[in-house]
C-alpha cells in the first residue's frame, strides 16, 4: 500500500478539524510536516514522526513521496487547508518533476478551514463579497508582481486575505502593500488584523486602512482588507461587527 | 439566553463538518436555512425547523434574529462555510439595520470548508498560488462589474473560483464569463467543474478553457480557472492532478 495523506489541520485545535482529517492521522504510520503543525498532532503509538524546518517544502514534499512509494502509509500536516499556500502545491510539483512511481501513489488531499475564513468568522462577514487571497511573501514570486496584484484586486472591489504578511527575512513588505492599497482605497476601508486564530493566544484588531500598522502583525498573523463597502456595525459591550455587503453597485 | 448561531456545514456530510460545528447544531432549539441545506441535518427531539426557500436571504436573517432576541438559541445552517457567498453577510446587514436588540444577541460565526477548497482538495492544488473567489451571480450586482472584476484578476495572474454560475434565471453569465476569460488566459488552461462535491453525487471535470462548456454546470456547480501557469499532471489509471505553482515570475 502506497498511500500519502495531505491533511489540513485547520486553524487551531481538534474542535475545526474535519472527521475525516482526524480519521486520516489516526491511520498514518509516519507524519511529515513543519515541526508547529506536528506539535498539534497528537502523539499515537506506532507512528513515527519526522518534523522539518519552514522553506524546505519541496524536500519535505519529496521526503513523504519517498517514503510512501517505499510502501507506507504517510501523512503530510499542514495548518488550516493544504491547497491555500500550504503543502499540496508543493506535493503536486515534486510529483510532476520526480520519477514515474510517485504518479502512482495513492494521494488523498483532505481540505480544512483556512486561516481567512476562521478569521472572518469571528468578526462578522469581511469577506462577504468577492474576495482575494494573497501571499505577501516574495520568496517565490517578485514583488512587482505582488504589487499589481494588490492594485488589481483593490482597484476592482475585491476584498483581500493576505497570507505571510511579514517575517525576519522580509520585514518592510507589509508597510509597502499597505502604502499602496491607501492609493486604491479610502482611508475609513476597515482591515483587521488576526493572530493565531483559535488557538490560545489568538489575537483580533479592527482597525482602519489610515491607522493600520505593519507592527501589529508576525508570521503567524492573517490581514483582512474590506472594501470601499465595507461597514463596521458597533456594538455595545462587544466588538463591532465587519461586514462586506452581498450587494455591490458599481 | 438570546442567541444566534451561524454555522457552515462543509460542502457534504459530516465527515467534512467539524466538531464546533456539530456542538453549536446540537445546542439549538431553533434551525432555520434553505431547505436542502437543513435536510443535511439530523434531527433531534425537541429541535423546531424552519425552511425558507432560496434568494430569501435577508428575510431568513431577520427571522432567525427575531426568534433570538426573543430569547431562544438559534442556529442558521449554511452549506460551506457561512462567509463565502452565503449567511453571515445577509445577517451582519439585518442586525445593522435592526433594531438595537439585534446587536446585543449573542452571535457566533462557525467557519466551514468552503466549496473551492473542497474541490481544489480534490484535484490536486489548482488554487496553490494567488486567487479570487467570485460569484457570477448578478442578482445582487451588476454585470459590467463582474466583467471587470474577471478581467482584473485573470489578468493579473489570480487563479478563480466561481461560485453560482448558473441558473435557470440566468442561463447565459458562465458562457459570456468564460468568452471573456479567453481574451485574458491561453486557451489551454485547466478549467474545473465540480458538481455537489463530498455528497453521492459528487461529479468533477477537468478541461480547457478552450473546451469548457457552461451546460456542464448548474446551481450545484463550482468552477475553478487556473492560470497560464497552471500544470495538468497526467497519471497511469487515475485521474490527473492540477496545480497551481507557488513560484511565478512575471
Amino acid at each position: 500500500m502506497s498511500r500519502l495523506d495531505v491533511i489540513g489541520l485547520g486553524p487551531g485545535g481538534a474542535g475545526l478539524r474535519t472527521p475525516e482529517a482526524e480519521s486520516a492521522l489516526a491511520s498514518a504510520a509516519m507524519l511529515f510536516g513543519y515541526g508547529p503543525y506536528l506539535d498539534r498532532v497528537p502523539h499515537r503509538p506506532g507512528q513515527s514522526r519526522h518534523p522539518s524546518d519552514n522553506r524546505v517544502e519541496r524536500a519535505r514534499a519529496e521526503a513523504a513521496l519517498t517514503a510512501a512509494a517505499d510502501g507506507a502509509t504517510v501523512a503530510m500536516v499542514t495548518g488550516g487547508d493544504p491547497g491555500v499556500f500550504a503543502m499540496a502545491a508543493a506535493v503536486c510539483e515534486a510529483i510532476e518533476a520526480g520519477p514515474p512511481e510517485w504518479r502512482a501513489i495513492d494521494l488523498a488531499i483532505y481540505p480544512g478551514v483556512t486561516a481567512m475564513l476562521a478569521l472572518a468568522a469571528r468578526t462578522g462577514a469581511p469577506l462577504g463579497g468577492d474576495f482575494c487571497a494573497l501571499s505577501l511573501s516574495d520568496n517565490l514570486k517578485p514583488w512587482p508582481l505582488i504589487e499589481r496584484r494588490l492594485a488589481a484586486a483593490a482597484g476592482a472591489g475585491f476584498a483581500l486575505a493576505l497570507y505571510n504578511p511579514i517575517s525576519r527575512a522580509r520585514p518592510w513588505q507589509l508597510g509597502a502593500a499597505l502604502a499602496l492599497l491607501r492609493t486604491h482605497l479610502p482611508a475609513t476601508t476597515p482591515v483587521i488584523f488576526g493572530r493565531a486564530i483559535a488557538r490560545p493566544d489568538e489575537a483580533i484588531r479592527i482597525t482602519t486602512l489610515a491607522e493600520a500598522d505593519p507592527l501589529w502583525a508576525d508570521m503567524a498573523t492573517c490581514l483582512l482588507i474590506g472594501t470601499a463597502e465595507t461597514r463596521i456595525v458597533p456594538r455595545d459591550s462587544r466588538p463591532p461587527l465587519v461586514y462586506t455587503p452581498r450587494r455591490a453597485a458599481q
